[in-house]
């Protein structure tokens, strides 16, 4: 099983003109093959539903995440086992076989595209947005709010929390954390999807969706799909090292959701929701 | 037609724990689909391959990029148009359908997994590396040769090049650039495999095509599909502010393509084929 965050490799370091050759470490990456089954698994009633490029482990956590945010299933139940393809030897622990509950009715046509973007009634933001607020209970509704000094101390806390990213200086991490700034779930990936989709999955599987009393903490820039996401699992609060999209913002004005943008170097900007933020003005 | 690369927004901008609402600019981002097109254009005989979010703006190198990079097309010659479809006025310029030579033959079961990495052949790194290389003429080849001091300049002088950073602090580029570090062409979006799409697609309709004397910068971290397409438009040299997977590592090494990564502030690692970079052994 290929489940090994980093890899060695002797790399030549360069310094200005001059170089010397040293180990280094490197992000793993390997594929991820999703399937869902039917019935027993000797019966082999199967479907591949998703490919996606990750870093090994929590992989589990992985496929509930994607399946739960792409609307396919609701509550742990829905599920019957979720596990890797021990059969398929030679693709290295890089197939995941979830068997759904037989009263799971799966919506084939919008998992064949694989993506909200592709909606039949247009394609532009307002669709997009239109496609997967369809799938939502609404608005998310939260009385969360929070002190801006624990959104300040998010970066250093969750790259100390990292495993990977010290030794690699390049994989990706999401964060799930509480109105007091308690890290609950910190998972890595070189997908920022893929790393969301973990803290996600792990949450669905806990039990502890709607997150209406967390928020989520992001290394990188914040994509359409990081929001999508986080309203599917009803955060009040998506905070993320990088810059938001404007279909991200304009999502997160739809869901009622707060959205921190460039949250590093004791800085921040809120693109909606300000309120969930205390605020002093400044003088 | 939504061409505009930055979108207005109001923030409010937190520094410690005051803060102040302000105007600000957003990075755009909206879905594109690519069409492809067989036969006049009122016969209307098309079939949609992606979907795929994008900052707006060189739509057509953006679907040309892809294509070849995908595999479906090789050279200027395969494609009699390549436009907007102005008929979908409710898509907002969203929709770019591609015209294929009827000698063109598809190969719609790549196509519809749209990913190399669910090759049948199994499911790991070394499958997915095999699945590309079977669509390339082989390893890389060219004389290409670079003085460092060209790497360290190649950050501040793509960052000064692209528009939109400017005002967003938040989209990707890609850039191509030359032995001498002349910059030949580099193009921006949220997303950097789109970025690096639309530099291969304006080459590939230049006719620049294998790009065996270039190099290529991108301003983010370094996965397999980045590689790929790379290795597709025949690129010697790769290079990127962030870090490669290890993934990444292994195709490089396979294409033998030279991959330079952590460029920035004077230094940057190579990971693949040292040769290509001019050395001074550090005392």
């Amino acid at each position: 099983m290929a489940m090994s965050l980093v890899a060695p490799i002797t790399v030549r370091k360069f310094s200005g003109e001059t170089s010397i050759e040293s180990p280094d470490l490197l992000a793993v990456e390997e594929p991820l093959e999703i399937r869902l089954g039917f019935g027993p698994v000797d019966e082999r009633q199967q479907r591949s539903v998703s490919v996606t490029m990750r870093t090994p482990g929590h992989d589990q956590e992985l496929a509930m995440g994607f399946l739960f945010t792409e609307g396919i299933i609701q509550r742990p139940a829905d599920i019957v086992s979720c596990r890797h393809c021990v059969q398929e030897v030679d693709k290295e622990g890089n197939v995941i076989r979830v068997e759904l509950h037989p009263d799971v009715v799966v919506d084939w046509k919008r998992l064949e595209r694989n993506t909200f973007t592709s909606s039949s009634c247009g394609l532009c933001g307002k669709a997009t947005i239109e496609a997967v607020q369809a799938l939502t209970p609404g608005p998310v509704t939260s009385d969360f709010t929070l002190d801006p000094a624990i959104l300040h101390s998010l970066p250093d806390r969750v790259r100390d929390a990292q495993r990977a990213f010290a030794y690699t200086g390049g994989i990706h991490a999401a964060a799930l954390f509480d109105a007091a700034g308690k890290l609950l779930l910190v998972r890595e990936d070189i997908g920022r999807h893929n790393a969301l989709d973990k803290v996600i999955g792990a949450a669905f599987w806990n039990g502890w969706l709607p997150l209406s009393q967390y928020g989520i903490f992001l290394s990188g820039r914040i994509g359409l799909e990081l929001v999508q996401k986080s309203w599917m699992a009803g955060v009040p609060l998506l905070a993320a090292v990088g810059a938001p999209s404007s279909l991200a913002v304009q999502m997160a004005q739809t869901a009622e959701m707060t959205l921190a943008g460039f949250v590093r170097n004791n800085r921040f900007n809120l693109y909606s929701e300000f309120d969930r933020v205390q605020q002093t003005e400044a003088v």
